[in-house]
């Protein structure tokens, strides 16, 4: 097994865009960038099939569901053209997000990264190889709270496609097997509360199931 | 030799408090911190003696030299008082900023990622032994570029002491054996220009010197 096939046990970075749908950019009263722009999520955020999403009580628990893209193939200052050649593989990812302290960050000026790196605010699917997926820009998302469904959208819609996206971090930091990126979300993101249970897909390709529990300490 | 000796290869974490000294608050404009705050430098900002600092164009780069505290037994929900138990060691760490780029995002309620994330942006010393430090909370810490020193202060000066910072930080994210904590600068940040050389120190336990160059292309 390839480093990138385990990439939530070799991998180092977590890079996540930020209003890469025009949707999700309304919901959230944004402007869509005209670049890309994006922030770190740890990867001790990772959790997978049969692990439990842990919210703290003071958090206000989003879901944002995304395309991971899984990095291969290391590199900086990768252009375009050549970029999807460092594309191993993908997977389902939820960019879990304490709305509550992203909007306070927001408001002073402060890093996004409390609101985006509790543990267990990764979870992810099992890892696509890049051969089972013709066309990462048609990819259907959708997300499930409980019965509900509230996110559908398609990867059609991102306002940077991957090229871009690998282009612009790799021009800021070098980009390295195992790496991945959350590649946006689309709109109708909201609260999962401890006891719910979030089921996600890409149509077709892959699914999963995470239940959502709280956790025992308050931050410190 | 452990993993953590050889932090900057094996660690997935940097960890870098913000605004940690009261002089160094007071210069940025900002009011001093009722609690911790953080942001994520990725691993590949890092280098070490010998490797230069690569400054984009586009780039107004600050240093902020700081103490760094290498973690040498993973945890999560780690107390204040076994908090020191978590320590391997320690490094002279540069938590190199791009100021313009920072300042444009905090107007915006942006992440810090960017300017604090392109490559090189992490020079670090040799690791140290925590053996080798006495009272990590009793060194100075200086800064020169070229010849003119810049930067003098000591870690009795932190607003918060390193078992709050990691008592805080694992109360939100686990901490991993070679993650690495930058513990904040104190007072006297400025511009660090290519051409020019930075040195710097924990006085009498290391220092080391970098030079600064243009990074060849611009960011995408
Ligand atoms: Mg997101
Ligand atoms: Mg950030
Ligand atoms: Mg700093």
């Amino acid at each position: 097994m390839s480093r990138a096939a385990v990439f939530w046990e070799t991998g180092k970075k977590i890079v996540a865009i930020g209003r890469n749908f025009v949707s999700h950019a309304k919901e959230m009263g944004a402007a869509p960038p005209t670049e890309p722009f994006f922030f770190l999520k740890p990867t001790t955020s990772y959790i997978i099939q049969g692990q439990n999403i842990e919210i703290p009580n003071e958090v206000e628990c989003h879901h944002e569901v995304e395309l991971g893209v899984v990095i291969g193939k290391s590199g900086r200052d990768i252009p375009e053209q050549s970029a999807m050649e460092h594309v191993s593989g993908y997977c389902l990812a939820l960019d879990l997000t304490a709305r509550n302290l992203q909007a306070q960050a927001k408001a002073k000026g402060l890093p996004w990264t409390t609101s985006k790196g509790f543990d267990t605010f990764c979870p992810i699917s099992d890892f696509v190889p890049r051969e089972k997926v013709s066309d990462p820009h048609n990819l259907e998302l959708w997300l499930k709270v409980d019965d509900v469904e509230r996110q559908r959208g398609t990867t059609k819609d991102m306002i940077f496609q991957i090229p871009r996206l690998i282009a612009h971090v790799s021009s800021i930091m070098r980009l390295e097997e195992g790496d991945m990126i959350c590649t946006g979300t689309p709109d109708g993101v909201g609260p999962v509360k401890p006891g719910q249970t979030v089921t996600a897909g890409i149509t077709g390709i892959v699914s999963v199931t995470f239940q959502a529990i709280a956790r025992a300490k308050p931050v410190q």
